[in-house]
């Protein structure tokens, strides 16, 4: 199978823009689950950069790259996961009440976080570690600025 | 923000293969728990296009093409949270056994998956409706396969 090949289909597909689920009426459950399903995943993949930015993790470019371009597909996933259906939903979570009555602030930190991802990306593929570990940083201040204001404390 | 560009970087990054997470020793329980994340973000962008093959949904094939791209990235991050150390995880889980028994059976099953996936990836993009609709139901079948042999019946 041609991994090049099949993965340039998503920059295809996902031109146009966010990823539709076509069920309108998802339970608010669902909802919570899918979306920290994606925050779990987000984890997964950062985690490991952020220990190379600050030298806990052995720095490898490899892991660098990929682990940056599935971030950039996970980073479409959680949003439509706050839909205003899962505002109430009965199961526990963090999210705090400013996700739904600060739409706009919601969504630039949403768009902080999507620009600090593609300029991850985008030097994932140089090489330069230093450029790299700097983007690194970038992003997770776009994860730690949107879950200061719209995720409960830990 | 150039959303083509980006995930360009994906097929780019992805070229050598699987993603790596760099840790060597994550705790059991968040290895299930990464590993069901994937599962629940594959169901989110699976559902709707089993939906649609099976005329529950109506058609769209921006949805087609956009899910099953996304779905070309989700199906490589379940596989390395069913490393050995997972096997004893105290949370509970429907792996079933084989999965560690039976290893190569168990990695047949995901090159099935991939491929069916792959297949998927290659036809959303032509925007041929039956094709896409078979195709879709060739996914299915290796995600039921799959989970005949290695999940607890739900």
């Amino acid at each position: 199978m041609n991994k090049k090949l099949l993965l340039a289909g998503l920059a295809l597909a996902l031109g146009a823009g966010v990823a539709q689920t076509a069920f309108a009426q998802v339970k608010p459950e669902i909802l919570v689950k899918q979306r920290q399903a994606a925050m779990t995943l987000q984890g997964k993949y950062f985690g490991p950069l952020a220990g190379m930015a600050q030298g806990k993790v052995p720095y490898n470019a490899e892991t660098v790259a990929m682990n940056a371009a599935l971030l950039d597909a996970l980073s479409r996933m959680p949003w439509d996961g706050f839909a205003p259906a899962s505002k109430d939903a009965s199961v526990k979570n963090a999210a705090l009440p400013a996700v739904w009555s600060e739409p706009a602030k919601f969504q630039q930190a949403q768009d902080n976080f999507h620009k600090a991802v593609a300029a991850l990306v985008a030097v994932s593929r140089g090489g330069d570690e230093a450029a790299q570990k700097a983007a690194i940083g970038g992003v997770g201040k776009t994860c730690g600025g949107c879950h200061q204001d719209f995720r409960e404390k830990q």
